[in-house]
């Protein structure tokens, strides 16, 4: 079963697998669907070789411009910073968004020596150059290095991008503010909004 | 990103798998591991091609007489019947066991449709004709259908080996007698043994 080990040992890549898990699925596979295991191991192949980054926006894509950044019918007065390609689905999950976005793939990070330069911030400057958005929205994680990135851009850009904004912290939809934790609360009612100007 | 989207698609034929774990494994990949996907892709790629069943015992294997059945250190006295690949790998981690193995690939279930002819009876008579085991043990798994199954086999082979034993059921290593189900505690207790025979 040498083949048999040597797939349990390959799906041991794939983030939250085991070698319980690894050997569930493989034997699922052999014993249950083997076009589904062609497949997917046809489309690895593929995605592998050709993924690259977007030339404008750095986002993930088998094209020379991804799906976004081609699409004549988005919004070009906002641009959006984010972290990473999961954002990027997130938000476009999420609907609603019509701009947009420039992936950092990462945020600044002193500690493990990733400036600047390594987050392609030249990269972001350029592209707001060229596109002259209205307004840039910040939507990095609310962690300390997702702070200091959108705090170090948002001077990066002062006197270039006439609005540049944060995406609101707050009690998340379906939370309870019972269970909230404090920074959460505090960002809650800092960022109060006055009801008459909700739509 | 139509191939990261068919990528998030086929990794969803593994078990356990939804739309969000899909996606982190297929982001993970991309942004963190080209070269293990790549590896996953070509060993799922000759895997599904090349494994098929043992010859001699049905279990998985990509050669035409398994790893098991041609080790001629294995003790040809004892032949183990279960339902699934997966059992001989759990016994086989176990270690301990020595003798052969026989997998059914299922249990007998008429309401499935799967009756003797399914299950491959006729080919674990012949190999017990051939190999003439001194003991056949019955693991299929303690449920309804494994009982029947592990009793059909006992009384079909009645005759042609001199004893059929069934693996004990009883309390696991670490389990505790107040959260033992009823059924258990009872197997627990039918199969006592006497403190002079443990080893």
């Amino acid at each position: 079963m040498a083949l048999i080990d040597n797939l349990i040992q390959a799906l041991q890549v794939l983030p939250g697998v085991g070698p319980k898990s690894a050997q569930r699925m493989a034997l699922a596979l052999l014993q249950r669907n083997r076009s589904g295991g062609i497949a997917l191991g046809n489309v690895l192949l593929q995605a592998m070789e050709a993924v690259r980054r977007c030339t404008v926006c750095q986002n993930l894509t088998e094209s020379e411009v991804c799906r976004v950044c081609s699409d004549p019918r988005r919004d070009a007065s906002l641009l959006c910073v984010v972290e990473s390609p999961a954002d990027v689905l997130a938000i476009e999950q999420a609907g609603g968004f019509r701009g947009f976005y420039f992936v950092l793939h990462g945020r600044l990070s002193p500690i493990d020596g990733i400036g600047p330069e390594q987050l392609g911030l030249d990269q972001l400057q350029a592209r707001i150059q060229q596109m002259q958005p209205e307004e840039l929205i910040l939507a990095t994680n609310p962690t300390v290095e997702g702070e200091a990135t959108a705090h170090f851009i948002s001077r990066m850009v002062a006197g270039e991008v006439a609005k540049v904004s944060r995406i609101a912290h707050g009690v998340p939809l379906g939370g309870e503010i019972e269970y909230t934790d404090g920074g959460t609360l505090t960002h809650a009612l800092q960022g109060r909004r006055n009801v008459s100007l909700l739509d």
